[in-house]
């Protein structure tokens, strides 16, 4: 364990194309080791540069540069096999300003380039909310009437991962195995995620702050902010994991990325029968039984190229998960004591 | 509005042909008056016939008698076009008793006769729960371990529904536009649910009771058990609904029930945008905005021969809602008042 | 068997609210005997109210009453787990015209009521086909050019089907395991259609003939036409059938209905799989072998409220299916001595 | 044009390590210039090491290393914007013997990682093809009877692609916009392939040669064999493919490949309006309708980590496409000169 924090800030001035905008494919920028707090920020998915009702994506932001990454960090140690555990700290809005935006042919209620259709695009328009750090709200102002809400703020971030299995590098706007834009308001401060490692290092990096967004991100943007966020990783040796977990105080949880919808559930929930077996000790089909009556099943994105599921059990059924006999050895409990 | 209570009770005795196992197809056994209160009970989706852990579904229960309705209840007044508002005062287990199963071929995790696969069934299972109706705790108990847990009862009818359209006639086993099979827990007391009317009478059914579910009922079969209801219903005269909608104090919802499962969440985030335009005058393109910020989308059931998702949006972020400016002219608030 | 035609039209004339537009739920209309050859005729999928490029669907068909069903035939001695062999001696056009047209949010490229989106419908449109019966061609016209072309009549009914399992009603529009709308270019003249029996009688109905269609029928709309048909059945008494079935003289074909479409690719594979093992006798994993390799599978619609596949595999590859070693001990071959 | 023909082997005995698994990420192995031929052969997808039923993938085969391809080839002149022609002159196997096999939670019919339950893996087992490269058959043999089956040699490669955009690097085991392992049996000796070209190069690659499969690849594995193949490459300039292309001397054909099957389906066919507008100078609806009554549409596999689905066009529906005025200005007549 370490005490020393590594801060790191990404080159938000600089060339754009310099950016990280994949997982895997990228040299290191820096090295963490295990027990390491990390001090960052992440720019927003449009790299800050929609600022008012008048930008539109289409007309300001360059594809090749959606979703700037900050990472890859080389994580010391970490080898295929292994489970990154990220434990987040503080995830915070690092202005007070957020944006959101229509996009063509993206998002869950338009046809896209895989939904293929004949229609034209929806129209395209941004919005921009403001974010009240003190009174934790985000402030909603439709653009046709004078309609307004204040929104609680719920800072998280869309996209956080590793390297891909099989040599491949994504793209920061895919989710899958290996976590990335898996676009889940459950990756909040307070969280810990765990990510299979896959190659040497692990290569973890992490973006597309939202200062909150409802569960599928209907439309495929959600109040995209630049975010300031402190982490701290831990190694779990030995233990594979297939798909990104997530723990926090009261939740084990388990995702799924796929399409159709309904295979990112099968993923989710067969994860979730498996790592409650193997927590409890149950049989895989008691399991099967006791997690059809418990979990709960918010869906993550409806928008990206493939779709997130999230599968929720409480803790507290569980019967005594306390220290080692916690998940992957009790390490939430350890690194939320950071905290 | 009546204040006289309707007193049904299916004949739970009888020969099993003679329940309703269909929506639409099947004779009104009673008339309700708009307003007027309903107190019946339903038995649970094996018509009664799982006892005990040592019965399999597939030696008890004839695969042509599952889920019986009770109703349908022809609503007086009722015509196509028209809304049904079904207000549930009361929804409670009528035994102590609750039961739950693998079904072969059935459920999220296993092939089934539409996901065919050339794999053997999984192995069939019985659980029985205790339900402590005072303590209001379900009692699971693993088959194969001595794990155990309490889990908070939640009672909910997991079919509800009327008539469909183009003449129709769908099992019960099903969920659709009619409402039907949903299988979500929102279906509580407490809740008024929106129905669209297709045929003169409506013909009003429900059943299906669970002492309580996860989301997504992930085997197939939740903590099912015969349940004492009382319920009232109201017409909304000249307002279509496309899909069932539900209304608690807390929130406004919509649902949609298709596969693949992405179409589900399609329909409920597509209604929603629809009806929160409807209600604060929002334009299309800002409600499309709005609800992707504020959206909780539970799934509901992926196991039925359609599946179905749930979008949740909190009233309070809607402004005034108050009397005749909610829903359906307030139809929520003047039921609730009820009970 | 029995060397009398039963002859039977439907009144084209009269109210359309009594002619027929589901499968299940309508009294037969006259009854058949197995063996016995049926000359009747179809009505067009928008009961013959289009005649010119003038008239739009939305203005001129009654949604109530799409795609009219010559039918149901009560088939003498059907129970259910028989098999219907249904086979087409002839289909021919009735007129020498055809129609087709978009219809709002129906068809394969645009948002739907199931696959629910923001868009407005796609524009409507109407064309007319010349028929040339002498020349077996069908004449393309396009609206907006002076572009043509000569497409050979390859007449066929999109729809054949008996009254559905489970007390079930279902619309015209609709495919299923009962057969239905299953819109696939093999029901033409000297195909054999093999149908599970659900209920006494059998129920069969037909419809919605199209002078030629391309396989996934993409706008949703085929060459529309009615039909002049004559067609002989047999019974195949104590043998039942999951999902219909289709043989000609150089294949075995199977058919799925669902949606996703690859859950109905799964299920036509799969009873194709356990259709070859049974008639060659070899074991299922060799029969998944040989399928892999010679299966034939061209989509059939991704148009209606469920999809169809069709898994085609060539007789001659099987080795000697020769008078009672056939499929449905050789009726195909004994009816197709009928033509 | 260049008459030169380049010559290239993959070193099949070397470390496997070293061969390509990859879209993107390699780099490129040798340089082709437009109008150049190259003489190159493949290895089989299990790298040569299954060579008899004794033998089985999971025992065999490194995970790591599946599906080899020999690539990439840097095209001179190639860029971003530009569509690579890849005219196939002759696919040959390289040896007399093909190999299939089930392989564990892989193929349509089995659980997979991606569509996840709780089945156990199906069987695993090994299928050795004799290829009878005089006669042109392929000889099925069953492993459980004494069932044989001689079926038509059909040699096609399963993999040919270029780099994926957005730096993404892709397995070879996927198929996409870029092309890769979409196992259509369109993909043969005469066939014009068109691949959208996203990088300076281009970086073409191939591989997975089939001695013949069926449609769809149900079980995942079709008759897989060593490939002698020779291709010459043509450079489109400045006309972009979204999806790739196929020509031959009868069809046009669009594939799309995606999740679920009906996406890959609207994909193909919104591709095939369009061209079909773009050749025939008929408006977007006309296209549309025409398609509909003219495609065929056979599913290329549902067993890939996306599915693919072919469009099919007969070119004698489309007018005069004679010299220039034919797709891509011709060059698929130019290039079959060649052959």
């Amino acid at each position: 364990m370490s005490d020393e924090v590594l801060r790191w800030a990404p080159d938000a001035d600089g060339d754009p194309a310099l950016l990280t905008y994949t997982f895997g494919g990228a040299a290191p920028v820096a090295t963490l080791r295990p027990g390491q707090v990390l001090s960052t920020w992440t720019l927003d998915c449009f790299g800050g540069r929609i600022t008012s009702v008048d930008q539109l994506v289409s007309e300001v932001a360059d594809p090749r540069y959606l979703n700037p990454q900050t990472g890859p960090f080389w994580v010391e140690g970490a080898a295929p096999g292994d489970t990154l555990a990220v434990h987040f700290l503080s995830v915070e809005p690092r202005y007070a300003r957020g944006v959101s935006s229509t996009v063509p042919f993206f998002g869950a209620l338009t046809a896209t380039p895989r939904t293929a259709m004949l229609h034209p695009a929806l129209p395209e328009r941004t919005w921009v909310y403001e974010l009240d750090l003190q009174e934790r709200l985000v402030r909603y102002a439709a653009r046709d009437t004078d309609f307004t809400a204040a929104l609680p703020l719920d800072p998280m971030h869309g996209t956080v991962g590793v390297a891909p299995p099989l040599g491949e590098v994504r793209s920061s706007l895919t989710p899958g195995s290996w976590g990335g834009n898996m676009d889940t308001p459950e990756m909040r401060a307070g969280a810990t995620c765990y990510l299979g490692v896959n190659v040497e290092g692990a290569l973890l990096s992490l973006g597309d702050g939202h200062a909150r967004q409802g569960e599928g991100e209907t439309c495929g943007v959600a109040v995209e902010t630049a975010m300031d966020t402190t982490l701290v990783v831990e190694l779990v040796k030995g233990a594979p994991t297939a798909w990104p977990r997530i723990e926090d105080d009261a939740h084990l949880m388990t995702t799924g990325s796929s399409r159709p919808l309904e295979d990112a559930f099968r993923i989710a929930h067969q994860q979730m029968v498996l790592w409650v077996a193997e927590l409890t000790g149950m049989s895989e089909l008691d399991s099967y039984q006791f997690v059809t009556q418990v979990a709960l099943t918010p869906v993550a994105n409806v928008v990206d190229t493939d779709y997130t599921v999230v599968c929720k059990v409480p803790k507290r059924f569980l019967g005594d998960l306390d220290g080692t006999r916690g998940a992957y050895g009790g390490v939430h409990a350890r690194l939320r004591s950071r905290g």
